[in-house]
């Protein structure tokens, strides 16, 4: 079958797994009934353990779904840990449903998935050998991606039913009330293990920081948690800010970060109280410094920024440019301290931040969002999980969420050293062109059509050089040439899923 | 049929509502399927309104389940503005579930009951014109009445499934984010009304303080609610500290107080990191000011102090005295502020202070709770419902889960007035004697047998006046004579839920 974006999906697998095809962007006012967790009841006074093994012994059993946070990024060392010991135990067939994979933990999901010990994944994304692995076919069901809206919505809804969550956090008492802000492994905001803390059936911290009783404020309660295990180190906040969260020198970078800020600035949407998110990725993280001149230029102020909590969001924070900063996840060791010295930067879930099917998350009060993109087709369409060689190399993340802001900007590189960025046909649709509104790169922007008063307000910018997306695919094809189509097995290794659970597009695996 | 107590129930009523008879205060580890609300999906942008009556039409029908909070208590002004729009709609037979009823709420409920609107009540307690009407037999439906950690615990596993609550708050922005902390009504925690929030399927703000979005600290998010109402007032937390949470002069209340203080200064668990809870209620307020002085002068600290926060729990934190307060509630404007004031004042929500059927509550963590009653009887069991007229003119409220403090002192006069407080039979049973440990009167104390240990520990301690239970009872017979039994007829007009959702007793209409 094809969605509504013309993207083909399996047959077999989407009937088999009862999933719907992308039709819309829009969400309207479907009723849900939530699902919640099964709950063994304790008196909380024998949750401290230190035998790790024991504890996975107790709670995980074979083809149950078990989960993990990514707020450490690759300073995580919570992952490698508890799946060592699941696999010493000869555990089977789990599903692997953590809020992302990162590179640290890529060695051990391959040997996880080659000796059976995990069968299934779903997750935001994944990098590195082990995107490259999965890509050339080692798993046997496809991987269901998911943004961070989407996940939270999945776990709200029941789509994803977590048996037991492993969770790293920087301090906890004895009885599991802890948060993300103090102790040697802090990282600030809890954001995405918020989800599973609530929703999980059986909720195991690890900690390196056993903190008095009762330990306050905590952003998971001892209400939620069966145990708590100690161990000698749960991760390296100085790790956070490395990969796709570290700040640009580029001077290209620089120069789509300045246009971006000039859409921003000359669009309706920059007045006094306004809303942005500026999400990772080179270009998206420097349009903070240059947002924070612009605004004093034009003595305005931001109502909030929102998202991954960057250096640059902190700074504008403190000078009083922006009220509140509302944070699912620090991408980096600043933005984590500040998180427990600010009363101001709120640390919000998944779903707050997020879940398409909630009464009414931040992103839909977003004004602003800056992302970024791997390929965008002449429909703007965005890939942000596949490379040029179909090789899955990246994350949903929150981009499929952001864009649904009034203003939804990509900027990325027209092309990357022989690889056009603008194309006709994108490897894989993950957020459709229908949210986004603006594409910038360092050679000019292009506005998609179905947004007149965004063309009407930039067309006359002398700083803007504004051409059709097709101008824009045109002038990458005559850098870098045609490229040729890739070829593929039968074989579907991913399904993503668009944030309100529908397929937007299918993986294959990629033919060597 | 009898339950363990030897109270009677009534067969025909039990069966109906598949209620099972009260066994023991103890727990154990049942696995429970938790239940969540039906949530109807928006985007947020149009919560707020400022017609009350067109959001209860839109929201309410004919049979549903409706809450409210009693935070305000006789300051609440919500309770009456709701009502009034729901019986102007002529919508009958609701049920209404709010966590408690006071005073203010009394005429109106009267009437509600009288013309249909309400037939079915569950609530913590009530007092008043209410009580004495509901014990004469106007609801047809008898009351259910729980404690506060038994309607978490009824929320949390679907008893009470809540289709509407309205929730008074002193701020909230356009979307619902709202906390009790800032403005002209503000009232510190918003511990009961946080399960409502969460497991209503609709929830209807109503605030006289909208604020910027998007609004900080959220102890209610916007994910959770469905409409923000504009009112003029909301209520007058200057009467939050009226009635049951009046500061004593009573010298009788004092000589007890002091008594208390001993009790808790002479046995195992007055050391360094002691929690306590006090309560409400003449002498078990002005304990906290005597432990003050016992804490200096054994240089020693506690770690958590627990329940409805009172000026002088608020006096102990501020002093270094008490780690951190745990605050399900506050019971006068000082503890209020404090909470905003003061990061080691932690807001909880009643699940994690109470509910006996989670992962370990607060109270599973009490080491000493004082608390107050109306009667107590030979085995220790305790009434703080009805009067000595068989009357309703009490509340449940946290009595049953405090008790499970590893030590739990009631204090109470022997006799109040012509009324004996210590007696052979109690008119209701609220908490069973199985988990209250020592009795406090003006007269002298009594101790559970089951407590040999603390039998030890007080009878030679100069300052307490050691009795059997059966000998203070005698004395309080001796002082006043013995009681008529109460007439009754066979109408039952309350059922008395343990913490467990067993039922510990039931009310019978009082014959005039």
């Amino acid at each position: 079958m094809e969605n509504k974006l013309g993207r083909n999906l399996p047959d077999k697998l989407m009937n088999e797994l009862h999933f719907k095809p992308f039709e819309t962007t829009k969400i309207g006012n479907p009723v849900f009934q939530r699902t919640a967790p099964k709950v063994q009841v304790q008196n909380g006074h024998d949750k401290l353990k230190d035998d790790l093994k024991q504890v996975v012994k107790k709670n995980v059993k074979d083809g149950m779904t078990i989960s993990f946070h990514h707020h450490l990024r690759n300073g995580d060392y919570i992952f490698n840990l508890v799946m060592k010991a699941i696999m010493d135990l000869g555990i089977k067939d789990l599903t692997l449903a953590p809020s992302s994979l990162t590179g640290v933990m890529n060695d051990m999901v391959i040997k996880a998935i080659k000796n059976g010990t995990v069968t299934n994944i779903t997750t935001s994304g994944m990098r590195g050998s082990l995107g490259d692995e999965v890509s050339h076919g080692i798993l046997k069901n496809p991987v269901i991606f998911r943004s961070h809206g989407g996940r939270a919505r999945a776990i709200e809804n029941g789509d994803i039913k977590i048996d037991v969550a492993f969770l790293g956090v920087p301090n906890s008492d004895r009885c599991g009330n802890a948060n993300g802000m103090e102790g040697p492994a802090a990282f600030g905001s809890l954001g995405y293990a918020l989800m599973d803390a609530a929703y999980a059936n059986k909720v195991v911290l690890l900690t390196d920081n056993v903190v008095d009783y009762p330990n306050t404020p905590a952003s998971i309660r001892q209400t939620q948690v069966d145990d708590v295990v100690k161990v000698d180190q749960v991760g390296d906040p100085n790790k956070i800010g490395s990969g796709a969260t570290r700040f640009t020198k580029d001077p290209k970078d620089l120069t789509i970060a300045r246009a971006v800020n000039q859409v921003i600035v000359n669009s309706q949407y920059f007045k006094d109280g306004f809303s942005f998110q500026t999400g990772s990725g080179g270009a998206a993280l420097a349009v903070t410094r240059y947002l924070r001149q612009a605004m004093l230029d034009n003595h305005l102020h931001a109502s909030f920024g929102l998202g991954g909590i960057t250096k640059p969001m902190v700074d504008l924070l403190e000078e009083g440019l922006v009220d509140k900063l509302m944070d699912v996840q620090d991408f980096d060791k600043a933005a984590a301290d500040s998180m427990k010295n600010n009363k101001n930067q709120q640390e919000i879930d998944a779903s707050w931040y997020a879940d398409p099917d909630n009464k009414g998350s931040m992103v839909a009060q977003l004004d602003i969002a800056v992302l970024s993109a791997l390929e965008i087709d002449t429909d703007f369409n965005v890939n942000v999980l596949t490379g040029s060689d179909g090789v899955i190399r990246g994350a949903v993340g929150g981009h499929q969420d952001a864009a649904t802001a009034k203003m939804t900007i990509i900027c990325a590189p027209l092309v990357r050293g022989r690889i056009p960025t603008v194309v006709d046909h994108i490897n894989t649709a993950v957020t459709p062109g229908q949210s986004i509104d603006v594409l910038v790169t360092e050679f000019g922007i292009a506005i998609n059509p179905n947004r007149p008063d965004l063309i009407k307000q930039f067309q006359d910018v002398p700083s803007l050089h504004v051409y059709t997306i097709e101008e824009l695919a045109k002038k990458a094809e005559s850098i870098v040439g045609k490229e040729e189509p890739l070829q593929y097995t039968d074989k579907t290794v991913g399904l993503v899923e668009y944030r309100d659970g529908t397929i937007i597009d299918s993986i294959r695996q990629v033919k060597d």
